[in-house]
């Protein structure tokens, strides 16, 4: 009842009382198109789907399920976009390329720009490709296929063939005459630059458009180009890509082949999405949840899973093979059971925050060869003085607890240690990940953690059966 | 000397064999600077750091340490870019401004477009906010000082100011005319877009100059407008302003104020920084960094790690009550305590996965109403199938290391057990965390750990005194 109340006041306030909600789909009209399809009113549907960006529409198929999906695909029909195809996720792709008809699917493909063909073909599997590819026209095919000659992720996977130039002696005059002469169909749909390029095509600056309209037209192209300029080689990753976007506040930059000749360019929105993408990445590999969506069914979660829990029990196992070395001293001990998690556990979480702090750093270029030893030191004296903080917590509580000064003393030493070796393991391992070519958000976790338990677990049992005994 | 032989060579291969070091500061180049400093050689200073971006110089500023960072900067002296410190992190740029001489700071921040001056100063204590007000002219200051009266981390203190708008019945060649005539002050230094308004000042479409360029003059703009469109309230959160551009594709898009009347414009680098932010800010607190940053000093960090790291303790105890509780049956069968870290770890991590991926889904907006209870019952499900695969595996473990089949079934059934809680209560704490206002990225992990922990310890020690005692 709650929910339903909600829902029929959402329109009204939605902006001042659940700001967080902004662009989320709207539950009553989710309800009013699957009802539209429970009763197969095709006209309804188009007219509930008309509002909707392909986007929206996207994930409207990703959060309904799959028996729903292909009714609605079927009923919608004629209607069915390229872009939401471009901007549904890959899990359920495939799938809803196989409710498509045949004809549908041609349409949507050849309505797509050749950027978002290429996004869209790229990881499937040959024969699928060849179909997509086969309903292209000649001039869109061969595009394509040149970009997916460029190493997947890289900048020619992302770049859109269509450019603006102009030769470096145009005067701005020359530059409108020429725009406003071509055909329609000569220009990208979208454009904000031009690229001034010398006689064997090397890009040698960028014109916004903003500048040719406000400047005189005898003034030089070469006058006004921008001040910040960026060229990116078609081979380099799509990562890079973003970073530079991001450092730099491109809009949009020229590609260039092995030569420096003008091949492409990439905007802004699509460095945008790919900077999207590697943080999610990022997040999901430092949990250890692999390539997963929202919208994949359980049998694959389960299995894009196993390996981190699998590496996990691993160093679970090693952590308990140091504690099954001190189990005579469990047994005299019993206290030494309840308390040793602690210790693990506080070296777990310092360790974490560390490689966090490092992993990211990584990815956006703030940990370099110049800083690496002074980043060291500080995450070590964190890890120290967090470490001397907890030490004394623990101390009392262990003093308070079972009543035992030296099992004060034991915990709070091995709390220091554990901490100041998190600290230090934290940084060290993702530079070194880094170092040899591994992605440290992928790996780091594992290591970190089964140090911080190794080193917990020793610490506290070793010096509890040194002291204690 | 491996170092020094990288450096050396660096500049040659740089592109092929080293692509991750892409826009990676040359350490050459830092040393060359840093000893331009040490000889205090103002001019070959200038020479360095000419080719470098205000983005690069403000990397360069956070990876040296602070003496070296006051020296350069005193060096540099009329040469600093207001733009540098735009691009500073906060963590630094007090005490870069300390360092400048007043005019030095008045001339770099007259330099600086309004948005970048609210952004400046949104953090200061009064006084500093004051003295950088003051070197302002009186319309910047009345610009930055209506920027500020919007809440933080709004759309009203993203936007820009400048806009160029143009009236409802205004055609391609009115428009052209207009911007043509127009002296260069009149127009942003960027704009890629035509805002078209109703009289009213009303927003009713945006045309791209690449579409005026290539119109004929007779076309009205309202023919022409992009086919996505989204004004943005000036008081909506900037995270939902980067989630709009990155879902629709948007270049810019204008900002009004509640009576829906044009103020702003918020251009697509902007929302493009806001969304690494937030993602940063995902990660670290996914972790429990809190706000802390590279640059920040050891005694600030320790500060900001400290209370996860206290709620940590909080919850490590909490687990050790609960193995307290069977003091009895770890006495007389040791192997328990070596056995129970791994059904409590195994436990966390499946949590972790399943949290972190309804964490990103809450954020991304795919985790809604519609879907929550089928997200539900597929981790719950991943957890089940995960929790048998490894119940399995730990039981051969527990049986061939203990020789005991009792043992082998207790820490398979708790394995289960705990796995299927991790992932029920890795996506119900997030969602309800969320319902409540609370981020969920901040808080979901402490709870879930402590869920996985207490169930861990209970059901692995509570069915051992059951079955084996």
């Amino acid at each position: 009842m709650a929910d339903e109340f909600d829902t029929i006041e959402q329109d009204a306030k939605v902006e001042e009382e659940r700001p967080d909600e902004a662009y989320q789909l709207d539950r009553k009209a989710v309800s009013a198109i699957l009802y539209a399809v429970d009763i197969e009113d095709q006209a309804k549907l188009i007219e509930l789907m008309d509002p909707l960006h392909p986007a929206d529409i996207a994930d409207l198929l990703e959060q309904i399920n799959a028996y729903d999906r292909s009714r609605l695909i079927r009923l919608y029909d004629r209607e069915f976009d390229g872009d939401i195809l471009s901007e549904l996720d890959e899990s359920i792709r495939d799938e809803v390329i196989a409710v498509l008809t045949p004809q549908v699917l041609t349409q949507a493909v050849r309505d797509l720009d050749s950027d978002d063909v290429v996004d869209l073909v790229e990881d499937m599997d040959d024969s699928q490709q060849e179909a997509i590819l086969d309903a292209l026209e000649d001039a869109d095919r061969l595009a394509v296929k040149q970009a997916l000659s460029y190493p997947e992720f890289s900048a020619g996977r992302l770049m859109q063939r269509e450019v603006v130039m102009a030769p470096e002696h145009w005067t701005v005059g020359d530059a409108i005459d020429h725009l406003r002469s071509s055909s329609e169909e000569d220009l990208p749909d979208q454009f904000y630059h031009i690229v001034v390029v010398d006689p064997r095509l090397h890009p040698v600056g960028n014109v916004t458009l903003g500048k040719v309209m406000r400047s005189r037209r005898d003034v030089p192209l070469l006058d006004i180009v921008e001040p910040t300029f960026q060229v990116i080689p078609a081979t380099q990753p799509e990562s890079d890509v973003a970073y530079a976007f991001n450092q730099y506040h491109l809009i949009s930059a020229p590609v260039v082949d092995d030569e420096g000749r003008l091949i492409g360019l990439i905007t802004i929105d699509d460095a945008m999405a790919v900077l999207d993408e590697e943080h999610e990445e990022d997040i999901m590999r430092l949990a250890g949840v692999g390539e997963g969506s929202l919208s994949d069914r359980v049998i694959e979660t389960t299995k894009q899973r196993m390996p981190w829990l699998a590496v996990n029990l691993l160093t679970s196992i090693a952590a308990s093979l140091v504690i099954a070395q001190f189990e005579v001293a469990i047994a005299q001990i019993v206290a030494l059971a309840v308390l040793m998690p602690i210790v693990a556990s506080m070296g777990g979480n310092a360790g974490t925050q560390s490689l966090t702090v490092a992993v990211r750093a990584i990815a956006t270029k703030d940990l370099t060869g110049s800083n690496v030893w002074r980043v060291i030191r500080r995450e070590v004296l964190v890890g120290l003085f967090n470490g001397l903080l907890f030490a004394v917590v623990m101390g009392v509580v262990g003093l308070v607890w079972f009543g035992s000064p030296a099992l004060g003393y034991v915990i709070a030493a091995a709390m220091v240690v554990n901490m100041v070796v998190a600290g230090f393991a934290g940084t060290v391992i993702p530079v070194i990940l880094d170092r040899v070519g591994v992605d440290p958000a992928l790996a780091s976790g594992a290591f970190v953690t089964t140090v911080t338990d190794v080193v917990g677990f020793f610490a506290f049992l070793g010096l509890a059966a040194a002291v204690l005994l």
